[in-house]
């Protein structure tokens, strides 16, 4: 039934704090997370809003470590992947919710592209209300952007099924607070809004609005170390180059159609 | 610089009862949100986790009535959204991050389908992250899933450019508390939980998980109505039919790749 009584007080300091002071971490401690807490944590997650109720996603928890390390070795072998004593992997999923409807003699059509968009908004919503979770409780959270990349060996890692394509990893542990983590770095807030259309921005709005990124001391630091003539070389030459992106582009579509979601063709 | 002080307490318990008692409003008073109000939840949702610091997501607020009645139209007429007094739209938006780099002479490469993934993991971020804070203001929220249905004629009413794909919209207002709306309906959360590896599912674990969906009031009120077989059949032969999704894939796929996103060739 509807009712707002949840709504906790709009001062409550505690409460707003975190909304402004949230960030990504990096460093873990060795420290276990409880199999009791985390599953208290998914089960309100899942909570979270889904598609037609149909939840069209499911979470993998990697606590062995042999299984850790091969994962990680699938995200790079980043800090934050290397260091974490779990990984969450959340798989856009239509096995699960095919396999009722196939059991009741429904004939299912989930698998196109429109419900491997679906199951992916789902399973992303989830993993957000969880990594919300997660860090008000004290737990670090680092979001491997990585998944994407190399989800074909991650899902078979994880004995991925047909329709189920790993889409997000938590990588989550404990803060270790003797290392550094800056504040989230954001542009200003009225740069990412629109009122009633989408505001065409200018040459000189997009100075002003990535200007305070440029001047930032790390920033300049990676000008320098990566001998490159901006901060905007740094994201299209060194992070995110063409050619690693069309590689992920070609090997992500294959792996989808592979498990099942068959893209439509293309008209050019 | 890290620093957990945002925690609150783990047993506060209004602060508890939001995450257990969350649900989608669909029916609004109209009652305005201010303009103030909306600017300080979408800054804290900007603080969400985002793609190496690139923000890649805008957002479109919807007030005007003429433009509330068209987008509604595109969303099939559905009660949340002829009867919200404002739209969200969260568009995956590499227009902004391109032109920055264009400007700088960096040669971008984001026209692919990775950076379409991308961009859309963030906007799905930044949009449950706003969903929360907007919940917890006491603000009622509908996802609309139709966006991606129609986002080609969405796209056109709010004027995106290239580089730039609609994929949620949030229907906004303060809540009707004289309409009744349901807890949350979600199947029991250790059937999403996977250990080391994806459990396949039994034939007899399925009916289990799905007996309590198939148990309810208005579920068998939806079979009766619908004068189909079993639940599923409203899934498959009424909500989500396949011919629909066909067309909607189609229809996705066209318009990402119309906006400068573009697939790699089908390797089937």
């Amino acid at each position: 039934m509807t009712d707002n009584n949840y709504i906790p007080d709009d001062n409550n300091p505690v409460f707003d704090e975190y909304w402004k002071k949230r960030h990504t971490v990096r460093n873990f401690l060795p420290r276990d997370i409880s199999d009791d807490l985390l599953l208290e944590l998914i089960d309100k997650a899942s909570k979270a809003p889904t598609t037609g109720g149909m939840q069209l996603y499911s979470i993998i928890i990697t606590r062995n470590e042999e299984t850790l390390k091969n994962l990680a070795c699938q995200h790079f072998n980043q800090p934050a992947a290397t260091g974490a004593p779990i990984m969450l992997t959340i798989v856009a999923d239509f096995n699960r919710f095919e396999h009722w409807c196939r059991l009741r003699r429904a004939k299912p059509g989930f698998n196109n592209f429109e419900s491997f968009v679906a199951a992916l908004l789902d399973a992303v919503i989830f993993a957000q209300q969880l990594n919300t979770l997660l860090e008000l409780s004290g737990i670090g959270v680092c979001y491997l952007g990585t998944t994407t990349y190399n989800a074909s060996k991650i899902g078979d890692i994880l004995n991925l099924p047909q329709l189920t394509v790993p889409v997000v990893t938590l990588a989550i542990g404990y803060p270790d607070n003797n290392c550094m983590t800056g504040d989230a770095e954001r542009i200003d807030t009225d740069s990412i809004i629109h009122h009633e259309v989408y505001h065409q921005y200018s040459d000189v709005e997009i100075d002003q609005i990535f200007a305070g990124k440029e001047a930032l001391e790390q920033n300049k630091k990676y000008v320098t170390e990566n001998h490159v003539p901006s901060l905007a070389h740094v994201f299209t030459d060194i992070r995110y180059p063409e050619e690693a992106a069309r590689i992920f582009s070609q090997d992500f579509y294959n792996y989808i159609e592979r498990q099942g979601f068959h893209f439509p063709d293309i008209k050019r």
